[in-house]
């Protein structure tokens, strides 16, 4: 990730606010706002606002609730019970406000999660940065044999090289031919004084999807506990997990007691199907359960097992 | 509205916080930070948290643009460029939260708007407030003869005291029986030791809809632009607009270019259909129209001209 | 519930339409389609539209997968694999639409569900029906002792005809005075020509909270099960659940695969934490666990051992 | 367009359905149900399913409005006068689904639309169609000069040529090493025995933009003409107009009615602002006006000039 000297003064500036405010304030938060986290090889997200804290979540639940929460004496008993009885809407009541850059591809997916605010740097405007994402040696994987969506085994050797040559190779030059089209390089100099510039908003299609673009995304503690338990699971693709790995620590920065919660609650636990209840109420009573009698399909019932961490069990 | 000292505690406390933030803040509307605006006979709003300002909006309009933008130089010029053309979704990047004392009839419009995140006191919990709105004489009217949903003369004299008489006294009396019912009084006393009280999700449907109810609502600029424009207009019905006066002048206190050019744009501003647009070309080329050969219908070309202050060619 | 004639008349109208489309159909659906199906002692609710069927899911979802879905080879199959993996986007792909009459304080829990469409009967335009919800007596409960938005032991006896008096008795006045301010019966006739009538969207604040009211409400496949799953659930309130259950028959009707993959995975499964886990994997493997050492808490404990029926463990 | 044999036979044989229906019918959207309409060079729209016409519009109203609507007496009057007020709820009372095929650049821009149902065809379970976006020369356009968004003049002769032959070669050649990569062509054969084949997750990321993509779109009738309201404007990008125009054309012959009154009052109609209503009010008068004392700025004058056809009056 490179910035700009103008980028890291307009960072820095940000950061020097000193602001007095009646509002609540989540200091481990405050220590990173505003700073570049830098995700992939160019990506990186910023938190840039924030409202509410753990408080906030307690405070609205308790006008819910008026006079009847006493019982649930304590912040953190209140909020894991509300976690755990998905009485959700309390979680609503935090926001927090992101600028990420990221490959188009990775944009394509996030922006699959509707209930957030949304602002992307604009291609029919401006020229896009001249950057684009090559996955490190790492993450170079093939197709997996058993899942239809996702990696298999690392590929490396000749053809980890071949592939990344082809990926960098056809990524410049799509991005030699927009300059090209749109008659002006990125730093805003004119190629041919004779020539006009294709419009930008056709231009911008001769881009390969690694190209990087940037938002800015806003939502609710609620909707971006939704989004980390989909993209911080395993079964995510690396490239979005990698933005929601650092995402869940802002989480843990910005209100500690829902992110206990959450990752206990929703993150490490697991669901069970009313077959599923079955077969371990059985086991637990030491009966001998097969998956010929379970009523479950042996996908069903390798899941069930995986999720227990039986592994041995599993067909 | 009377608060006790309780509440009036809680808020001082809330008042007295002095926290640094590296956040925007919006200094004016710091001011009556937690406030409990009277509205109604037994009503308030409160600010409770908000996030961002005026310049929330240029700078997460500016990634979205990136270098496109310098033309139109300033934050003002840009806001209201936004707001005339519809570009939206800047505007969701502030939010803002209220706590709102109201009358279940009036939530009951209210929360039509969905775009908000809410948590309302919860009469399944607890016991509801022993407070109901009464209409001010000035607000006791007959039903219109001409707007098959508004208010037409007022009613005064014999009549409007007999109305108020009823709905003081049924309000009261219900509430009584729901006390009854429940077999223990607001104040937390048991009514009836060898009696069980009813269960409160019951009891509540007792209650006449002017009860006040309170919750916490949440929601982004754009979608309170969205209320307001509904709500503090004039066809609204007088007990919300009530509401949405006091809720614009807070927008006032917190983005004050924004709520310059929605003034201008939205709320002072009129639509004009394909056909009235003729009617207005030929209006001030000179030509003589009449409804007969103006392709609008009676109701349609009153609906033009009152829009356009012109009183003397209404039918 | 009691239709007048002109209703009865209009309903059998709708049925006896033949219309010819190339659209998907729903066989079993369509059997009921207007029906008014009775809830509680004066709702009921009809399904008035509908729009696809279970194959509308796959034929969607297959889109999104493309050839890559051969494997999962039935319809069925890849039905439960959706809603096993939370692949929830497919299930929006239907929409249903019912009409629902309920009493005002359902309302306002059931419009908590923001994802739908909704037009509600306009008490500012028209007149309520002279209908208010009553409890039958098994539904006459005491406050749970336990939990504090519950129902306990059923009142009976000399208690229980008293509050159903009361309830009665309130009802009836306070409508009579609605009347009374209106100036106007139900049926349309005045009642003193002297007088004056209070506009509607005031005198309506003098019902109570049981009066019914009606909507149309319109949401797609995957936000009614999320309806249902809270709203059908044995923590919901009886009279919400009395709908709820309605309505997970004509799904059913409707869906019929994805209704059993719904009751095998959402309805009849649960979940488990990731304390939890730990506790299920050691009883499963024989050891020994106690609440003492098992991390959670006695009310976390006894949810957990509830969830799968082990009465005998709970404390 | 070209659609595959399978491809046509499948629509055939959803064209060939002759299903019996209580519900309501759209005779004129049948004839046209499920056929691929062309959008673009190798794009299409179709119309796979509907719920509801303008009668369920009325009829939902009429639920909202009860008794109360006898005056506004045909549906038409009633359809105009909900759109002429913004009541918008009942026109969420119909809903469209449609399956497009489209250029990933203007997918992107087309999912900014949030109030929607979206299934995508899956690039990372299948092989993206070698199919891509090339524009016909009269839409080679170059950046416009006062709008930096949009178009300008026509780009032609060589240029042109050259600008073409960069697109296709560029989108060949990444598409050719997408193959490469997957090691495996779009028929399904795989390329070299010997190697693995990257992960389509991955070797995606080297596809442009222009690329197509496919997917199952669905919405209601209110969030369908915000949509188009906004995308078949002339301010909007050619290659997304080319398919709000023919969705325009599906709502005509869906619900003919509401389009005619969406046509008159949106997509025709003006938006005029409290300032600019004095400028017509003075001009109506026959009074002088010029910008300098209007308090408009030169942009807002020519843009209110404009919509009322005035081009003289523009500076």
């Amino acid at each position: 990730m490179k910035l700009t000297k103008e980028q890291k003064q307009d960072i820095e500036d940000q950061q020097k606010q000193q602001n007095t405010t009646k509002r609540v304030t989540a200091p481990e938060l405050e220590k990173i706002l505003y700073e570049a986290l830098p995700v992939l090889d160019h990506g990186f997200i910023r938190v840039v606002d924030y409202m509410g804290d753990d408080t906030s979540i307690v405070q609205s639940a308790r006008v819910s609730y008026g006079k009847g929460t006493k019982k649930v004496s304590t912040d953190s008993g209140l909020i894991k019970y509300l976690m755990r009885h998905w009485h959700s809407t309390p979680f609503e009541m935090c926001e927090i406000k992101y600028h990420v850059k990221l490959p188009i591809f990775i944009a394509r997916q996030w922006i699959r999660h509707r209930t957030a605010n949304v602002n992307e740097y604009s291609a029919r405007y401006s020229i896009l940065d001249k950057e684009f994402y090559l996955p490190s040696n790492q993450n170079l994987a093939a197709q997996s044999k058993n899942n239809r969506q996702g990696r298999g085994d690392i590929i490396d050797g000749e053809q980890a090289k071949e592939i990344l040559n082809l990926l960098k190779k056809d990524a410049e030059q799509t991005y030699d031919n927009y300059e090209k089209m749109l008659n002006e390089r990125f730093d805003g100099t004119t190629i041919n004084k004779n020539k006009k510039g294709l419009a930008r908003e056709l231009a911008r299609m001769n881009l390969t999807l690694n190209t990087y673009t940037q938002w800015y995304w806003k939502t609710d503690l609620l909707n971006l506990m939704n989004f980390l338990r989909l993209r911080a699971d395993s079964h995510a693709q690396y490239e979005i997990r990698a933005y929601a790995d650092i995402m869940l620590d802002t989480v843990k920065k910005w209100v500690p007691i829902t992110y206990e919660a959450f990752m206990d609650y929703r993150v490490g636990g697991t669901e069970v199907s009313a077959k599923g209840k079955i077969v371990i109420q059985k086991l637990i009573k030491g009966e001998e359960v097969k998956v010929e009698n379970s009523g479950l399909s042996k996908r069903e019932w390798n899941e069930l097992m995986e999720s227990f961490d039986f592994k041995e069990k599993m067909i």
